[in-house]
């Protein structure tokens, strides 16, 4: 196998080195955070940070660097206090990244990318139309990580949108039916397909398969 | 589409919110964190929260909860300060889902699901053998996530160590030819396939396939 030390990496050129280091943790989750400004400006930026980070209550995380695009999206949700997330699928991955290109605050990524704004139930907060599964999550709390100066937003899942058939009974949602992707890297978009579900592990106990 | 408002997911039977929000934010890593006790016993614990966190320095971070099987994997890696990070391939999701079982402290989870331990350059933690990608990783930083309890790592990636085949020229890896899964709420392993590389956003400018 190839071995690259800490000073190999230190070497690298930054450009490949963003490109390893951002596809070597593994694959990613890929969603659209849309917000409001306060001029009722929509704000629309892929992450591929957010992650789950319990169910009881429902909460999820997700990093966001400061002095880069998505600075208006963290101002338009501490200020709000609301967003959504939106599952970028098969069919919008080309416009999903093209919202992170570093756009005039006074234009709206919706209308610059061509995804259709839409707002739910007196949400404050635009979801995409074009999405099959979306979240609208309430600001909690954030930590400043003093490593490298991310912030570490955590947020409640409040209202959730499925498309029904994607759902199994035992509440699983089937991402390959709803078509979500998966991001890999900077610039990377892949179609799972899933090879299995497994019981509950025990000790002694070989899993069986539940798919 | 299905709605569920905040309402809807408390009211909802523990089980099926836990499989339905753990699916609900996308796809996610799926690695096998290997880390050994003062008294030489190793342990190997499959998790889902690993992220990237930043490229310069390499930084990963990812979440426990604490009084969970993952207990030992936290108390050997606050001890020791190195652990090791194994991507999940195909051929040994049933292996990587059965360390998620709670072995007895006394046993090694590798021994028990049938995966080789491997000391590599004398870094004190154990890698898996059969992973194409592995990193080494020494702790960082650890943030109390006082919503729910949960401890968020931060950690250095240090030494990696990859088949060489997998990394392209501009340093992004393909995780496909690496045979490496993607998570998908608690128990489903899927196998992703590229569907596109995107060259670098810019406002008025489609991107382009850089496959």
């Amino acid at each position: 196998m190839k071995y690259y030390s800490k000073e190999d990496l230190n070497g690298l050129p930054p450009r490949f080195r963003a490109h390893f280091i951002n596809s070597v943790t593994g694959y990613k989750s890929s969603n659209l955070i849309g917000t409001v400004a306060e001029n009722g400006i929509s704000n629309l930026a892929i992450f591929s940070s957010v992650i789950h980070l319990g169910s009881n209550p429902p909460l999820l995380g997700f990093v966001l660097r400061p002095r880069t695009v998505t600075r208006n999206s963290y101002d338009n949700l501490k200020r709000s206090r609301v967003f959504t997330v939106n599952h970028v699928n098969t069919e919008m991955i080309e416009k999903a990244h093209q919202t992170s290109a570093k756009y005039d605050p006074d234009l709206s990524e919706f209308t610059e990318v061509g995804l259709t704004e839409e707002y739910l139930n007196d949400f404050k907060a635009p979801f995409v139309k074009e999405s099959h599964i979306k979240l609208g999550c309430t600001y909690q709390n954030e930590y400043f990580l003093e490593e490298n100066q991310c912030i570490f937003i955590i947020a409640n899942i409040e209202h959730i949108y499925i498309n029904e058939s994607i759902q199994s009974e035992d509440g699983w949602l089937n991402l390959v039916e709803a078509g979500t992707v998966t991001a890999s890297g900077l610039d990377a978009y892949a179609l799972p397909k899933i090879l299995d579900r497994f019981s509950y592990a025990e000790p002694g106990k070989k899993p069986h398969s539940i798919k």
